[in-house]
């Protein structure tokens, strides 16, 4: 390992979640958890959806951005941020280097919502594209940081970041009491990580399940294999999460989660379609991944206090995919 | 005036909107006050939704028909509720008629959204249908009740129905202090005229502009007029707006209303898609009105702290206003 490898398998602890709490304060928002009668009779569970859709940019990405970007020293705030994401990173990162009043550039799928990369552009981020793939989008991305003295923010392999991830479950535990299990979306593991800090540290008995599309079950297959193991460009309609899992998450999930489950991308269309007709919010087909897993496994949460993540609600309003069908 | 008529022009007090608000509590939500800081900047102005479309049964409609069916005694309430409704008092008197465990028809025009048709039969509610028309409405709904000895609850021009609603407004004021305006759609006026009576009572130095479509300015041109005037059938995206105001909402109006401003058709559907896009939440074309009038007026509402009523959020998601163009 390089020291810059050494830096990264950095383990984030409680203390710095609490320090990032504070830091990131001013720049979000306590999100409202909310219910619904009718999502509980369906499920047989009794859920607590905690909307980070409602969150400053639209995403609980906007944390771990604020922790890392205000976190910066002076100096090298001057030199601005860099990042490579699948869309709510690239605009969280923007919105907290906007707030800062610091230079972002960030790499992103041409593929990428448009509503995400309006709002990259509406922050003043910097867009440049790349292949969806995660080589081309490392490959791109390398050569963006050569150029430029940016302070690198991955999108979840950073200890910072996964600090500031970790304040949406301290949330959640303040605002709901005896909660028996969390379920959390996983893509690259950057909030199933920040759930998993939390969470075993001042809840030991809340059981984290992370919730993956089928069509993109890198995660689920590393779990069962016991190593990492990435796919190249899977493809579904839960854009967020496509991308795999690196070291750090790595460490945090195979630790700290109880299982992953998988959905189809139909079932991930349907579940989606549910939220927005019985909650009433706008949300993004990566989070309605979780509904989807917990209508699929009544065995596994019938009967129980379960806490959803809703990560985000940045959608396409003119792609929804249940028109498409 | 015969004695039923007598009856209706019973004038609500702001002491009854304190017993209805004791009266429902246990049935509705507490709705939270959203906000956004890039509709505050296109706007000018400060901007405070009230979500209502996050209430029980997706209306702020579950206020008045809570407050009605829950008042009645015991020997009445037997006998069941009736009403006709555009849609969301329809699903709202279903739902205060099942937690009261009460018989419910409703009259609807068979062009009600199907999402609206399939909540009240979820909630046990009997649907019987009618021309889009007023007075196929009116001359079906007479059929109905010549039948049975139901309560008749009328969407709006009902002092039980006026003092439900105007407790949305009196949680609004205890949630924001300080405002100068506030905003709510007219359809029949039945939030308007509960918006009237809180703050005329409680904050009358809060302006109250009723917002409506300029394809069913019935309300626009009453107020100009000073007279009721109805339109029989007109037709706007804003299908909750299309009833005439009554004799009991035309005493708020003319008494308390700062101005009714109107929206066309294309402003009603870019305010919505707005909303969606930066609030993630979904909302009804019929609240929307508000937003669109707020942009289209900033002599009005610019640099003013503005109360927003989002009256609902009942939507067909197969038939999205801006995938039809």
């Amino acid at each position: 390992m390089n020291s810059s490898t050494t830096d990264k398998m950095y383990i984030p602890t409680y203390d710095d979640v609490l320090e990032a709490h504070e830091r990131i304060k001013p720049y979000i928002h306590k999100t409202p958890v909310l219910t619904s009668r009718f999502l509980n009779e369906l499920t047989g569970a009794e859920l607590f959806f905690k909307c980070e859709n409602l969150q400053k940019a639209g995403a609980f990405k906007v944390r771990g951005a604020c922790n890392a970007v205000f976190g910066l020293s002076e100096e090298k705030a001057k030199m601005g941020v860099a990042t490579h994401s699948s869309g709510n990173h690239a605009l969280c990162l923007s919105y907290a280097a906007g707030r800062r009043g610091i230079p972002v550039t960030v790499v992103m799928p041409h593929t990428a919502p448009q509503a995400k990369k309006d709002a990259v552009i509406g922050y003043g981020g910097k867009i440049v594209e790349c292949e969806p793939s995660t080589t081309s989008r490392e490959a791109v991305f390398a050569e963006v940081i050569a150029k430029s003295a940016a302070d690198f923010v991955h999108p979840y392999n950073d200890p910072r970041v996964i600090a500031g991830q970790a304040t949406c479950s301290k949330e959640l535990a303040s605002q709901v009491q005896d909660l028996d299990a969390v379920v959390a979306p996983i893509g690259g593991g950057g909030m199933i990580s920040g759930t998993c800090l939390t969470l075993s540290t001042i809840a030991p008995k809340i059981k984290i399940y992370a919730a993956e599309p089928l069509n993109a079950d890198d995660a689920a297959r590393s779990f069962k294999a016991g190593h990492i193991i990435a796919d190249d460009a899977p493809d579904t309609i839960a854009d967020g999460l496509k991308v795999p899992l690196k070291d750090l998450t790595w460490h945090f999930v195979k630790n700290h989660v109880t299982d992953i489950l998988t959905a189809t991308e139909q079932e991930i269309i349907d579940a989606m379609k549910l939220i927005w007709i019985h909650m009433k919010i706008v949300v993004e087909a990566s989070c309605a991944v979780t509904l989807a897993i917990i209508l699929k496994n009544p065995d596994v949460f019938k009967g129980k206090r379960v806490g959803v993540i809703i990560t985000g609600g940045n959608v396409d309003l003119d792609k929804l995919p249940w028109l498409k069908h």
